[in-house]
């Protein structure tokens, strides 16, 4: 039948780009910035190579808020417009006015910081405004003009009366978007959006308080002046090489991102690539907590010094996402989904860049700093053992300065953990047990059972250290973990040489029916076994393996089996038949004094591994009460 | 100079519309198949009026992968195009089809169930797709037309050959977008966007088991056939009128809803209004934990049946975003920014016919039946108390079903609690203090010794408690709470007559210096007080504005003090002078004996409340063990 062209209703465009364009309205004035530090640096750029025989001077741009007239101004001092002009640039609706710039100019400098879409973010203004003027006075010798456009297709051209170079943007906000004539609303769109943008911006005026002057008296106020209030700093940290930074710059940049941020970074990492990509920024760690879910969101991606967003998902790796601090780059894709992105060669490249310069800076940390970096340990492990867990090329570099923590403070890799404690710890099948408490208080009395026995205790207490002990036992050779409550020592660490029972198996037999007796309760397992006669009477111990699983399945990320989480609690316990006091039960011949014995040792067993509460432990110390006496 | 019109240059709108129109590409299929279910619906009302004399039937929308081919096809039945509608509403870009035919059609009919912006829509298809085809023939008699384009504004448009009225909508998926050849994907995809669409929509075949014929042998397979798979059901719960449902209907839509859930809702709210605004839906209530965190995002909003999204911010009360179900309503506006959304009047409407219409629901099962409402407090308290304290009006309502249970696990609205406790419970200012426990296991001796006074004890153990225990202290009056750890009872419950002492002052000093000899530690304030003789020697106590300020804080929100949560513990010793165990203290000569008694005591008060660990609680087994022997 035919063939054509589709044409694009106009009538329909504006209702478009209000619905649809951005979700978010609030972007126009990051729009608005964007053009006119866009006009500003192309004028930079084209007095830098001769083409414009004009004074650069010092621009800036400037927003007004006019509350009254119910107007928002943005003015710039750069490039302007001629008539020619906007009709090319503005009256061609996504005509992309920054690309046939950049593709005029490409081989005359690098770098010459155009930002993206010219005209078609012009456009975001009618998502607010009922009415827009522009009125711009080229660098050209040309008339200045002044075109009006009330978001039907219909435009006014005329000329215009201005004598300055540059452009200005009149926005005459629409009823259903007053909010944004509120002084504190564009203050805060500045901060977030704006605050590192490279030419400087100017909102409103602020008082500045000035030095005395010489011979004022100590009552004589301080004099003031009104100054303009310049909302950004153009020359943000990260845009700087690292050379020319000093520690305390980057914590005063810091602060710049953080403002009610008030603890110090711990260090920080300085990003700085230009090829296969480009990128610069700066990550800091932060103290961090145990806790997985609430510290995200916190790096901010931008583009050539705009805000982007602060989701950085899919850009920077899911263990570094706790990270804090600013990533710069033009070449990820913004826009496009998830899959997309992730798919995506140069985020791919990204991504394992930022993990090598952290794996690096860490190691120099380790290597530079021992002392320094024990002392920071507890604030960044749960980053890096997130990391170990995640990407298996992190794992490589981490296992060389991961520390693990004794429970006396001493700080071993795992090479010298292995090389510290094979000689004692080495079980009669030539496997390394690694004991652990999770937590120094409630697993007290078996730690200093341990210690007692000469065997090193880790504190290993991030809610992912099942995971990464998984890991380990599995990547290295005969290893295994175990908690110093998962059994009593000797069977934990099985040596060739077994302790002698001071009871004969008939005396044992005896033993084990006088505990039944007593003990109905199910959920022990008796265990009678020949110890030290120091070691505890009686010991309640929990098994590693399902606990571990148990605990592996709580914190997620797979590992345990399924409905494993909600099994019961298994206990031994475990009566040392060298102990005076279970010699003293086997020999006590009248029944209810036995019973006393066995139930005020139980109840001290329990209470030594926190099982003792509520009522049990109310009529315990009743009962405790009553023997102070 | 000129007046002209803006030109929107069409060799830029693909590009456009690919990159910013939907961040998500995914939605180009929700776009397709309301477009098709639109064409089936524009059908069923031109049948219905007698505007087409065709049979409608039962018309389904039909959407297939040919993965060697790489093209995706949507085909539907309904209306079908001409090849002077393809020109009008194909090739015209943002003509809104719908809209036309809805101000063409609107007196006949208020409720035909159109679908927003066809037209529009379509174009989305050139996200995922570098070539598309229309093949269409309209229910009127004129031939098939087929209209081609590759994403250029060229477009070739001939006769079709299709026979069966109905369009088909042929996508050319291309090379950055071949995830979507995947049947999971798509299945994902038509699951997530497409479940409760109003048009039977089939993706495949699968296969079914049939009876077995009569006479057939137990070994013999059953026999089975191959069906076509309907991926939705177009009449869900929520489009029915409540008095067509059963109890059982609303728990098999909540299992369609979530089908990884495996627990039953606990009870659900039938939205139905259609003045001033039109709203349909269901919210459940799930089994809620005390974790203020996880439990958002349950709620899915959609738009004539179609899923819009899962993020109800800003539509629903906050609180009410830990519920679950379904909200359908054309009347909230889309892609605008939050603070416009919650500024919407008919969003605000809205907003509170629904927190009322939970209020509503909840009273009436409080009242209807009372024991079962008991039941399921526990699980559902958090949202009530979360309402309570965030939106006032629900607080009017729910003051009268709210319940306070108590330690024994009696439940009691404020009103009841007021009057079973006011005899026994105000205080010598005529104040009625209410004593409750936060945990009861490990405040257990703390509410026996309440208990013996025929104290009640309430549990209360949401995580926000403290801040609605401070709004209940603020709009009641004089009425005040105290955990039962608090203080000692008679000093939270005055009354006028107080207890007498056994000890003279002289003797009371004495104590007093031995005790501070003994107990060095500054964080203990020694409180000598006559006690009951039956109650604890030594009580440790810890004073309820403090506490509650730091527990406020941890909570979030606001109310406690600046700096508050980092405040240490403070604690009270007190001493009751009436106990036996106290004056044999007061009169052991020996100080080492004296020492004994009075850290073994501190020991147990100290156990009592939780504050015995580590190594003082491994030291104290040992003592104990020595006692036992």
């Amino acid at each position: 039948m035919a063939t054509g062209k589709i044409n694009v209703s106009v009538e329909n465009i504006f209702p478009l780009i209000k619905k649809f364009l951005y979700s978010d309205h609030e972007i126009f004035l990051r729009e608005l910035i964007s053009n006119a530090t866009d006009a500003t640096l192309k004028l930079k750029h084209l007095t830098s190579i001769g083409e414009a025989k004009v004074e650069y001077g010092n621009p800036r741009i400037e927003v007004k808020i006019d509350k009254e007239g119910k107007k928002i101004h943005v003015i710039d001092q750069g490039i302007g417009m001629t008539e020619e002009e906007v009709k090319k640039y503005i009256n061609e609706v996504a005509f992309s006015g920054a690309e046939e710039f950049l593709d005029k100019y490409k081989d005359s400098g690098k770098d010459s910081g155009i930002i993206g879409h010219f005209g078609l973010g012009f456009y975001s203004a009618f998502m607010v405004a009922d009415k827009v003027e522009i009125i711009s006075k080229s660098f050209k010798d040309e008339p200045a003009i002044h075109w009006t456009c009330d978001g039907s297709p219909e435009f006014d051209l005329k000329k215009g009366k201005k004598k300055d170079r540059g452009t200005e943007i009149i926005l005459h906000i629409a009823e259903d978007s007053t909010e944004f004539l509120e002084d504190s609303r564009i203050d805060t769109l500045l901060n977030k959006y704006n605050k590192f943008m490279p030419v400087p911006i100017k909102f409103g005026t602020k008082t500045e308080t000035l030095p005395k002057p010489e011979g004022a008296k100590e009552e004589d106020p301080a004099p003031t002046q009104e100054v303009d209030n310049i909302i950004n700093n153009p020359n943000p940290a990260w845009t700087k090489q690292p050379a020319d930074l000093e520690n305390e710059d980057y914590k005063n940049f810091y602060r710049e991102l953080y403002p009610m941020q008030f603890e110090e970074p711990l260090f920080h990492i300085h990003l700085n690539v230009d090829y296969p990509f480009n990128l610069t920024g700066i990550l800091y760690f932060p103290r961090l907590t145990n806790d997985l879910n609430v510290q995200k969101d916190k790096i901010q991606l931008y583009q050539n010094q705009v805000f982007v967003t602060d989701n950085v998902e899919g850009i920077v790796p899911e263990f570094l996402t706790m990270l804090r601090g600013v990533i710069d780059s033009p070449d990820i894709p913004l826009n496009v989904s998830r899959s997309y992105l992730q798919a995506d060669g140069a985020v791919k490249k990204i991504s394992s860049y930022i993990t090598r310069k952290v794996a690096d800076k860490l190691s120099s940390l380790f290597k530079n700093n021992r002392e320094d970096f024990e002392k920071k340990w507890n604030d960044i492990k749960i980053v890096i053992e997130y990391g170990m867990l995640s990407e298996e090329k992190f794992f490589e570099k981490a296992d060389k300065f991961a520390l693990y923590p004794t429970v006396d403070g001493n700080y071993f890799t795992f090479e010298e953990l292995q090389e510290k404690i094979k000689g004692n710890q080495t079980d009669k099948d030539d496997k390394l047990v690694i004991l652990y408490a999770s937590d120094k208080e409630a697993q007290h009395s078996y730690i200093e059972a341990a210690k007692a026995k000469g065997f090193e205790v880790l504190l290993m207490d991030s809610p992912i250290i099942g995971h990464l002990m998984q890991k380990l036992e599995t990547s290295k050779e005969k290893i295994s973990f175990a908690r110093v409550d998962a059994d009593h020592l000797d069977n934990l660490i099985k040596k060739e040489d077994a302790q002698i029972s001071k009871l004969s198996d008939e005396e044992k037999e005896t033993l084990k029916k006088n505990l039944e007796e007593v003990i109905e309760n199910k959920s022990y397992t008796i265990q009678l076994e020949a110890m030290d006669s120091n070691a505890s009477p009686f010991i309640i111990t929990e098994p590693e393996f399902l606990r571990r699983m148990k605990e592996m399945q709580q914190t997620g990320g797979g590992g345990g089996m399924f409905g494993m989480g909600s099994m019961p609690e298994m206990y031994n316990l475990i009566v040392n038949t060298n102990h005076e006091l279970v010699g003293e039960i086997l020999n006590t011949k009248t029944a209810k004094k036995r019973e006393r014995l066995i139930n005020q040792s139980l109840d001290l067993a329990r209470l030594s591994k926190g099982l003792l509460k509520g009522e049990e432990l109310t009529n315990f110390i009743k009962r405790s009460y009553e023997m102070v006496k």
